[in-house]
């Protein structure tokens, strides 16, 4: 190329990048116009005492621009997940808001451990949503008039003090709904159960008190007693955005021995394990696949949160831990035979749990190259700030 | 609300509505708009022989909308996902392209294991960027004139046998690189500068054959001799769009030996475990919060792969057995010490751990906020199709 179709060249990647410029600058003030319009629907929703999450509008929503994407030779996926990040920030940036489904206000709500952080975040809603609360902490007396009025009384306190908490509750009206809110739901439903002869559910809100709101989180409902008479509440969970998943006590317990006793002790005993070995952080970083750069994101993130809080979850799903004695003993076969060089046997066992995952197994590897990519993203925003 | 100012905002909701999906339309002609000169661009910086990814060009540009997504008053941070997604894309759809680095096209470039999947990634990367490629396969047989003009010869086999392979190398032109793409360093560098008294690097790129180009992908160098005769082949990973990272070759082992053995061992036991308990997958994902679900796919993903790859990479790390015994160790004293209900043990370690991550551990929560939430996101995406 000579140097003066070079130079024309040069023109023009700058004035191709200048177009980009401009291109990216109208994106800004197209997404700015949208967040108007949003916030112009959530007005009218709560006139409307509409719910702010409608599932099927973002489905279809989501739909008709993946084809229209698809005509204009662009990947849909693409369009799918910019529309799903902007339709995230819309919820995030508006309030809580939602129609109460309780047919008397006028009775209280009582939410028992209300000053820990999930508790707040329960006061704040059903007061948000019109609803009298009552918060009752440590040091705080029931009254008999809370006792005879109250139409609900939600447990938030520590997994290791539900029970006990439970058992202190005075005699309730008999139309009150009885709900905690606990991690664990076998031994706290059957507490709930024998102290109020009303009605009785379990829930798990599988999220944390850091939520803006809970437009798509997910609550695990466990039935106790009179299905019925709790349903205005499993509704005002729907209302705040909420997906409800029920299942019995029993079956939620086994999960979560999977979910919170195996999986955290498996991430602290790698935590304590690299921390005891003085593993090079820096190093690990700088030399991380995007894949593992995340699981080591998995193993530190644990650690700046609350020991007791994982202490308490952990020794709450106690009936896991023989099973995680079996899993220690797997592992430690494993590596020996792997000591020994036993390649065949490393490979008869790993298409044994192939079989196992099923279709998962490659379900997984595609859902997951999002989230590594996103990694990838990270790993750049990182270091060139941004 | 009277019926009739329902009647009203149910008009407006609809009129809203329709305003989000004009709105959304004009923000796909945009994305499509912005691919069209991104595609000019690729074409005008391959006149220019110019690198596809130029990371001060990202990182201005994406300083600069997000400065103007705040003087609009959004979050600085949806813009910069919103940009990064779509900027992804933008190196995805180019094809690979880049300036040869070498100053002799003439001399061959051979690649030995070039059949297998990274094999014939690095055969088509150096074929398109204009070096004449050799490839050497099992049963294929070296030349002496092929032995003495290669400019470069890579090797690209199985960990097991990369020493092997090296060892039957003929005698290679004294300016001749060799270099292998193996996932441990030490031994195959060693037995690279016994066999070969000229130039010698090891490589370890850091990502899958499925890659679609190497814009952002990492590779990390060990150099072994004359780096300065080995510096055309790191400027073309560079050209090719790679981020460089150099390591000692011991250094780098002992970094694999957590981020390949131990994690991948550690993903592989608690599948086998999963397998052997036949835990229940749906009620697992059903109840499943954003992070456990990631969790999850994280250890499904890896049976998708292949048995004998992961058997090779976890054996070639095996001086890290012992220290994999050490967290066996670690984890059943910890199980035992909970199971006797002590608590204050189990907080105790959990802030030296936290004392050991520092920063780290808080700058991680953060940094995976943005994954649990694209998790979330592809669960809807999962459930209600698109």
């Amino acid at each position: 190329m000579s140097s003066k179709s070079a130079d024309a060249a040069a023109t023009q990647l700058s004035q191709l990048r200048d177009a980009i410029d401009a291109v990216d600058t109208q994106l800004v003030d197209l997404i700015a116009q949208r967040a108007a319009i949003t916030a112009q629907v959530g007005q009218v929703k709560r006139q409307l005492k509409q719910p702010l999450y409608v599932p099927e509008r973002e489905h279809s929503l989501i739909r008709a621009r993946r084809q229209y994407a698809e005509q204009k030779g662009l990947a849909a996926d693409l369009i799918e997940d910019v529309l799903r990040r902007i339709i995230r920030e819309s919820y995030r940036t508006q309030t809580m808001q939602a129609t109460p489904t309780s047919t008397d206000l006028s009775r209280p709500v009582v939410i028992v451990g209300g000053r820990g952080r999930l508790g707040q975040l329960l006061a704040k809603l059903f007061g948000q949503t019109g609803y009298q609360v009552t918060v009752l902490d440590k040091g705080d007396q029931w009254t008999d008039e809370l006792a005879a009025q109250a139409q609900l009384v939600m447990l938030s306190v520590p997994v290791n003090q539900t029970v006990g908490v439970i058992r202190q509750l005075p005699a309730l009206a008999a139309d009150c709904v009885l709900a905690d809110v606990t991690s664990v739901k076998s031994e706290p439903l059957q507490a709930m159960l024998e102290q109020h002869s009303g009605p009785v559910v379990g829930l798990h809100p599988m999220f944390g008190p850091s939520v803006q709101n809970l437009a798509k989180q997910l609550v695990v409902v466990t039935p106790g007693r009179c299905a019925d008479a709790c349903q205005w509440l499993l509704d005002q969970f729907v209302n705040w955005g909420a997906h409800i998943e029920t299942s019995d006590a029993g079956q939620h317990d086994e999960a979560m021995g999977w979910v919170q006793a195996m999986r955290h002790l498996s991430t602290f005993s790698y935590g304590l394990h690299m921390a005891e070995e003085n593993a090079d952080i820096d190093a690990l970083l700088q030399m991380s696949s995007p894949i593992y750069r995340m699981e080591l994101m998995m193993v530190g993130r644990l650690f700046a949160q609350n020991a007791e809080l994982y202490a308490d979850i952990i020794m709450a799903n106690k009936q896991q831990f023989p099973t995680i004695g079996r899993y220690l003993e797997r592992f430690g076969e494993a590596l020996g035979y792997l000591e020994k060089g036993d390649k065949a046997r490393f490979i008869e066992q790993f298409e044994q749990v192939k079989a196992y995952f099923g279709n998962y197994a490659s379900q997984f590897l595609d859902e997951s190259e999002g989230m590594v990519q996103l990694a990838d993203d990270q790993r750049f925003r990182q270091q060139h700030g941004g």
